[in-house]
């Protein structure tokens, strides 16, 4: 009891600076709330390639396999963007490892801190407080897997078939997810389809409504993806949880991500539900943002997001909540005493820079 | 010769009170410019629902294929949302519309002008001297329309599909429209795809990059839909030309008319190859926003979208190049004015507020 094992893949650019900086914080929360986290590394990204020969190499798959969870860095450069689409770091390694361990829920919070909004690139007037989104995105189903998917000669012409398929079963699992979530915030859901033409989204739609009945406490509402598209710039102050599919769900995330203005701070999980019925989730848990290759090597850059992917690891794969709650308050502690990485710097007055791994130590001070 | 002839579709909400301004400077341009243009007025939308049972009537589709062009005003309401999807007036006038005319290329000029970026959410420093993108969305393919699409019943669980089929010949000819328009711009154009999981992206990008050997004086870039997504608004000033499928571009247009601050000056063309091989296109023009039924009947509707987009008739389907130079700089000057509806005011010094109609009379003056 209190004994688990996580697999630790660091990727590329400024992934394994990050990771260390997390694995800091590991042994930091650890020792201090009396559980143990025993780790196996794992090459993934353009360093799979470079080791082993492909993004994912067999045996970083069963590292994964035989942990409680996966911490994953990042993945991606230069150097390998001449390979083929399915073979390059990011879509040779997310792609096969959401579809082997079927990771359906993508939770992607989206915070903008009160001493943060001028980082982001909305006026300030309109995320006056800041901003607190989650974002949860199907992850395995639609028009990322859906079959048939084809090109071919059709005369003098070509013609290309991608196909957005789900069952309903997938919407009802995800719709969960959100309401769940939803009943731990501010009991918000909104639903992101294209219901006016899509027949998708009408069984999206149907489905959000008949789950909802099992959640009253929790309003829902429905909202297009092109609204959404321009709510989001417009107030985003307005979401609590955002739901929706697979693809429409990389798009708006990414937006909200930009909007917040630090892609720096932001962590993601990508979960499956568990073996066992302790309403803990098998997951894969990174940064959003990327592998930063322009500055990987440095040690510049902010561990933040890679320390809070650690947060919602502890929390969601491994139950140690307190342990997740203190890293959280140690990170919005830090930002409001001052400490800021070069992403989070204006100059103002009070700034205190700092590079990533003293970050990571004024964290691992703060807990 | 210099003879027209137009269809008028006025709709719902504030769509009859923007369309009367502009018919008051259609009549000042073609008395000025020296050529006539006749109309025929007919119902759509709510209006359709309302006077014939229908958003898109007989007798609307009648009007519209014997005019060289159809000015179109905005559609829907709280009055008719109680209607299933497809009979509602956006959904059941504009998809129809669509598909009969065969109006593939969908036109949107997203344009933050220098005295109006304190309009925009996105934070001045970001788009000081304003920004002018052209976003060109294919408008009759992918997922709109694609067949099959389907739901049935898999054993206890439901099964749903969309498809997303496109043809290389549809590809090539928005990929046309995209280049020629950059030649008369900056000569940029962004292809957005999802290259790294759809096969419709691969040959979409293949297609672009193959058209674009006869245009050798345009640069070509491709960005994925999520990096750009993020890019519009952490830089819009990066983008002359924009070029994607349908689904994207209904997502990104939106996107980037909020980001511009001012829906109620972007106007919207609708096109298909014209009869004739004299350059021009058939077309249906539109102002970008809505019927914004909270405001309408009060006569301060920002009239400027709804003349921009007679603007873009007089020049795409009647080429009266003149005419439309002028409505253009005449805009442009009224804004430099100062004139203000309630949508752009802030209240500066050097503002006079104006209502709907004396904005019409100011852009008048000014021609
Ligand atoms: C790399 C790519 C396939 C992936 C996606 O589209 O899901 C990425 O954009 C993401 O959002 O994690
Ligand atoms: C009304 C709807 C079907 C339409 C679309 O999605 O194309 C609208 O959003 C638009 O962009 O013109």
């Amino acid at each position: 009891e209190h004994h688990h094992h996580i697999a630790v893949l660091a990727g590329d650019g400024i992934g394994p600076e990050v990771m260390a900086q997390a694995l800091k914080v590991l042994d930091a929360v650890s020792g201090k709330f009396g559980f143990t986290v025993s780790r196996k590394e794992a090459f993934v990204g353009g360093a799979g390639i470079d080791h082993c020969g492909k993004a994912l190499p067999e045996e970083t798959i069963r590292a994964c396999e035989e942990a409680d969870a996966v911490l994953f860095g990042s993945v991606g450069g230069p150097k390998w963007e001449h390979l083929p689409a399915n073979e390059q770091p990011e879509r040779g390694a997310l792609l096969p490892l959401r579809k082997h361990f079927g990771l359906y829920a993508n939770l992607r919070p989206g915070v903008c801190l009160p001493a943060l909004t001028h980082a982001s690139p909305i006026k300030n007037e309109l995320i006056e407080g800041g901003f607190d989104i989650l974002c949860v995105r199907e992850l395995t189903g639609g028009l990322y897997f859906g079959q048939p998917r084809f090109r071919e000669r059709e005369g003098d012409d070509e013609v290309v078939v991608d196909t957005m398929r789900y069952h309903k079963s997938e919407m009802v699992r995800i719709a969960k997810v959100a309401f769940e979530a939803a009943r731990g915030r501010r009991k918000r859901v909104t639903s992101v389809d294209k219901a006016n033409v899509l027949t998708n989204s009408l069984l999206w739609r149907e489905t959000m409504i008949e789950v909802s009945k099992d959640y009253p406490d929790v309003e829902l509402l429905h909202m297009y993806v092109d609204n959404a598209a321009m709510q989001l710039v417009r107030n985003p102050r307005q979401f609590d949880v955002l739901v929706t599919e697979n693809l429409f769900g990389d798009i708006l995330s990414d937006e909200m991500a930009m909007i917040c203005g630090s892609l720096g701070m932001l962590p993601s999980a990508s979960l499956c539900q568990g073996a066992q019925d302790n309403g803990l989730f098998f997951g894969l848990y990174e940064p959003s943002g990327g592998s930063a290759p322009d500055i990987a090597g440095k040690g510049i850059a902010n561990p933040i997001a890679q320390i809070l992917s650690l947060s919602m690891l502890l929390r969601y794969s491994l139950g140690e909540k307190t342990a997740a709650d203190a890293i959280d308050s140690a990170v919005r502690r830090v930002i409001d005493q001052g400490c800021r990485t070069g992403d989070l710097a204006t100059g103002a007055p009070g700034e205190i820079r700092v590079n990533t791994a003293e970050m990571g130590d004024a964290i691992i001070a703060a807990l």
